[in-house]
Order: C-alpha cells, then structure tokens, then sequence
C-alpha cells in the first residue's frame, strides 16, 4: 500500500469519516464508522481513534493527523476556539489546537470558524469550514458564494480563497419539527413527493407580498382544507416553502454569479431546482469537500513542516 | 333565575364553554368543561349537550341555542360550511347550519370564516368569528385591525361591522416546537422568563436586513455559544423574536391605528410590549369576546325570530 503520509479525520455529532492521504493531499483509503462524538463511552476519543486507525496511525511519517468537526467543540474533545472571519487556509492552520497524545504521537484539532451578521448577531460553523476549504481549492482564486444544504444550511461567501463571512439557516431542522410534531405532520404523507408541489412552494416563499413564513405555514393546512395540496403534495410543498424562505433571505443581498453546493446528492438537486426559481445557476462543488478539504489542510502543514 | 332566551356554546378541540343569555344577549350564566370535541366518545355530541345543559335546555323559549368552534368542523358534530369573506353578524346569521336533536330541540353551529390573501392561498378560522362579532359590538362602525394571539394567531381587518379579511400565523405552535423538538430547547430553561430578552427578541425580528426567521433561530443558538443569551433569556428572546415576525408581516400593510388584542392576558401582555416595539398603539378587548359574541348573535337571531 501507498505509503501514508497524513490522517484526515471528518468526525462529527454520529459519524466517523477518516482518510489516509499522500504528501500531496490526494486521498489513498477511507474509513467510515457510527462513531461520532456521541457514540464515544466516557469521553475515550483516543481509544476510539486507535481503535478505527490506529493501523493508520502506525505507519512511519504518518502526520500531521487533523480532526475536524464537533470532536472540536465544547462536547468534543478538546475545544478548539471558533476562528472569526474573514479567515483562510493559513489562518485556520494556525489556529488547529495540537493535542499530544501516548506513544509519542499528537494529532491537530480545528477551529470552527466564527462571524456576525449585519445585525452584529454571531454566527458559527464547526466542520464545514473544511468543506469550503475543499471547494476553494476547485475553484481557484476569485469571488463566490457557497451553499452547504442540510439540516442547518451554511451559506458562505469567499473572496479570493478567503471566507469573507457566512450565514446559518435552520432549515432542514425547522422542515423536520413542523412535519413530525405540529398540525401540519396530520395531513402530510411521509413517503409522498411530487417535484411540481416542491417547486409551487418555492414560488409561494418567493413572492413579494406573501405574509411571511408564519402565515404561509398555516397556508398549507387551509390549502389542505380546500383540496388545493393533498397528503401526497402537501410534504413538497413545505419542503420547497421552507428552502424558498432560506434561499430569498440568502440571496437578499446576492452579488450575481452562480452558487455552489456542497452536499448529499438529494438535497443538491433539491436546491438546484429552487435556485432555478430564483433564476439563479448551480454548480455542484466536490463530491467529496471534506476530504478535499482535510487533503488541502495536511499538505499544507506538511510543506510548512508543522506535524 | 332569571329566564333563559338563549344558550350559546364556544364548543373547542379541548374546551366546551356554555353561556346563557336573556334576550338582550347578556350572559346570565356560564359553564365550563373540559369536553372539548376531542374528549367525546363515539360522536355522541347530543349526549353531552344534554349532559351538560340540559337544564337550560329544558327551560321554556331556552332559543336560540347557538354552537360555534371545532364542533362545526369535518371533526366535529356537522360541517358547517366556511363562510367567504368579506362577512358581517347577518351573513353569520345566514349560514347557521340547522341540526335538531330529539325532543323537538333544534340548535345552530356556526360557520367559520374563510377568504384568500394577496397571493390566493385560502385561509381559515373557525371559533374566532364569534370573538370578532363580540369585538365589534363592542368598537361600533368604523374600521379596526384586531389581534387573537395564540397557537394560531389571527389577525382580523373590520370595516362598518364587517369582516374584510384576515390572516393566521403559527406562531404559537411554532414557537412551542421549537423550543420542544430542535437544538434551540437545550439551552432553554423552560420556567426561566425576562422581558428585556423579549423585547430584544422582537427588536431583532423587526430589523430590516436580519436575515430571515430561519437565520435568526440559529442566531439563538449561536448568541448561547458566545454568552449573549443565557439559558435565562433565551426562552424569552425566542419568543419575541417569533412574535415579531408575526407583527412585522401582520403590519407591512397596516392602514394605521391601535391593534385590538382580543385573548388571554398573558399573551394580551406580551403582544401589547411587542406591539410597543412597531410603535404600535395596543387596546385591549372585551374580556370574554367569545360570550358576547354569542350574545349579539342570538339575540339578533331572536329579533329576526329565526329559532
């Protein structure tokens, strides 16, 4: 087998995801487990980590080791403290938290990255920054706008291989609690989908004068009173006015130019046909951002020599 | 006793509350139970109409008896229909739907309210017509913009005694799934309140470039993260930040004047300090809008013989 010459280590709430990777940050093997920081007994992250990689870990010249995600924060392993924005690969390298553990080895922690919006509220991401850091090395230098789909959406925006700033949205969180526990759940079939309802309620979020996400919620109940959305129809449409509310706030202040997603398939085909809506372009960044991203982050420290 | 004209029940999912009139519409007695439509067993609504006031039932000229809420709904005792806006107490009064019962008993179940807002999507009400007859017995002609704060709040437009239009918001729902069913209720302690978060809650929602509900549910979080909300004030602050986002689309289009805030006096509190923040002035409504509505509405029965 190639020889390993740094760990990349994507280990979040529920999964483990870690990647042996040449000096150049191209990826040689993966490993994936259920294994993220909750799973983990008694706070053991260096058991756990032996336990999945050690054979990795073994290997001559097998560092730097990076773990990014929630193993960073306060219920992780070490807290690493949220880098503020604007920031890049060089600062989020300097702000990894090394920690030394037995048998000489140590690994490197990193910071999530840290903003506030126009209203001076904070806003925080923990692992995505490695994402964006992967789809910043597709794209080169220049401006963009990312989006990160999911249960929290990230919206950032880069200038110049630089994270100027960014944007959470709870969306897919909100579309599951309102689904799943209010009135709206009792008339909504879970396994329906209809692609046209989906694109309706992007168009109904989009509208200028459309009361707002609290009255148009109650618009699907009455609409399911008149027959006008079904049980079949009803789970699309919420799904659609929910993401529409995400991407017309998003887009607010939207500078032109396409946005790339980063994400599981389904959800970036999802918001491809709503930013279609919006007549906005989507290219699909990385397959896989994450590992890109720990790729670009261990070659790097590697020609800096730090491990 | 003085002798019963009218009976009126407000007949909900959870609560049944009874009144009896003289022919003026003025209560003389009520009744409370918790055998709202929810609570019946096998349909038998007859049966716990008599259970419960029979003895008005029995007294002599004890008509009209009118029922209004959920016990007219596709889950309740007969579906009276939705009455279109616009709609005034004599259009109400028409579109009773008839029911007679054993023993030569006849009684009339209400009709909710129905109308389309700017973007054609239908919305609803069923139970609040009659608190918004009460209120407008009260306001006399003119025009009124009125507020029924709660789980699905209602805003109300009244010109010359006549309902135009109106507009739910799920406010109160989503407000208690939030803090019940997403990552914002771990930070939350529950029976914590305090109003300056309130207000900056709502202060934040009315801020121009904010970003957006779903943007600012994560700010929650996030404001946790770094210290500016505590468990304490988080509660409160999402509560007048979701309240806010109700005002703010329930005024975009807001013709001027004080808001009637008709409902219970916790929220009647809260939404009249919310309101303060829009430089909105607030004025209470009748204390039991709902028995005087089905006052005005049995006693104009009365006058028009219809029994």
């Amino acid at each position: 087998m190639t020889a390993t010459r740094a760990i990349g280590v994507d280990w979040g709430t529920t999964t483990f995801r870690a990647f042996r990777f040449d000096e150049h940050g191209t990826v040689l093997e993966a490993r994936r487990a259920e294994a993220g920081i909750r799973a983990i007994d008694d706070g053991d992250f260096e058991g756990a980590l032996e336990h999945l990689v050690g054979d990795w870990l073994d290997a001559a010249d097998a560092s730097p080791v990076v773990l990014s995600g929630m193993i960073g924060s306060r219920q992780g392993w070490i807290e690493a403290p949220y880098l503020p924005c604007p920031a890049d690969l060089g600062d989020l390298a300097d702000a990894l938290v090394p920690l030394d553990l037995g048998r000489g080895r140590r690994v490197h922690v990193a910071p999530g990255l840290s903003c506030h919006d126009a209203g001076g509220v904070p806003d925080v991401m923990r692992g995505e920054e490695v994402q964006i850091l992967g789809t910043i090395d597709c794209l080169g230098a220049g401006s963009a706008t990312l989006c990160l789909p999911g249960t929290h959406s990230k919206w950032a925006w880069v200038e110049g291989r630089r994270v100027t700033g960014f944007a959470t949205y709870m969306t897919g969180e909100v579309f599951d609690v309102l689904r799943r526990h209010t009135i709206l759940g009792t008339t909504i079939e879970h396994a329906a989908w209809d692609q046209a309802a989906f694109g309706d309620g992007v168009a109904r979020a989009a509208e200028a004068e459309g009361g707002g996400l609290l009255h148009q919620l109650f618009g699907v109940r009455a609409s399911g009173l008149f027959g006008e959305l079904s049980p079949e129809t009803s789970g699309a449409f919420l799904s659609g006015l929910i993401i529409g509310h995400e991407l017309r706030a998003a887009l607010a202040g939207h500078r032109g130019g396409p946005v790339h997603l980063i994400g599981e398939e389904g959800l970036v085909r999802l918001y491809r046909a709503a930013l279609a809506h919006f007549k906005i372009e989507a290219i699909e960044g990385p397959s896989d951002a994450a590992a890109r991203g720990l790729g670009v982050l261990t070659a790097y420290l590697r020609e800096r020599s730090i491990a």
